[in-house]
């Protein structure tokens, strides 16, 4: 059976409100320091693909997206499911990709540990065309 | 906040446990009796990239993925996490695509009515060759 602590969610929801923001924006100090210094995240595809350690590569990370997203991505949030540690956000996005236009579905899967998160897995649900 | 009715997860992992049978065995029948007439699922790449609609469209998919993957593929479950009507399943997959070895991390979000499946998206975490 599946549980979740009472602040598991609230937490991730905190964080997805600051990763959204970070996307729009390029700016992504508020989504950084909920890290834990030890985060890890896996990323499907590109120079990051695969397993990334440390807080350090997430901040070259998602300087490297505002780079090829440099006009900013909006968010549109689906779905939310949750266990005592984890929760998993679906949505959609929709920007340009250097200067193209770019659409795509995801899901990221957040880990959370106290009020911080320690880990997160993005998968991709379409093309970079369509949502 | 997120509650889910006490079924919801029961019924996903059952038909999760016939998903993952399909994907090693290529036989989807009782993955299939569990989808409503009205199913419809969301894929990332190829020949049923996007949304695809109605049960006689998922037959034809299951039957191109066991042709794809004519060996089975074998499925690591990693992660469940839920809410009321939906049920993400985070797993590792591994095989021979058309003979050649193939991994993939996937999230599967299952939506349940009732006692069945009335609708799911794919999303793919890596490349097809690690996981």
């Amino acid at each position: 059976m599946v549980h979740r602590a009472p602040d598991t969610i609230e937490v991730a929801q905190g964080a997805f409100g600051h990763f959204s923001h970070g996307l729009a924006t390029g700016e992504w100090k508020p989504f950084v320091e909920m890290l834990t210094d030890d985060f890890t995240f896996w990323f499907p595809v590109g120079p990051y693909q695969g397993l990334n350690v440390g807080k350090e590569r997430a901040i070259a990370f998602f300087e490297y997206v505002s780079e090829v997203f440099n006009q900013g991505l909006s968010v549109t949030l689906d779905r939310v499911t949750s266990n005592e540690t984890t929760v998993v956000f679906e949505f959609r996005d929709e920007g340009k990709m250097r200067g193209e236009p770019y659409k795509n579905r995801i899901a990221v899967s957040f880990d959370v540990r106290g009020d911080k998160i320690c880990g997160y897995r993005e998968y991709f649900g379409s093309d970079g065309k369509s949502n």
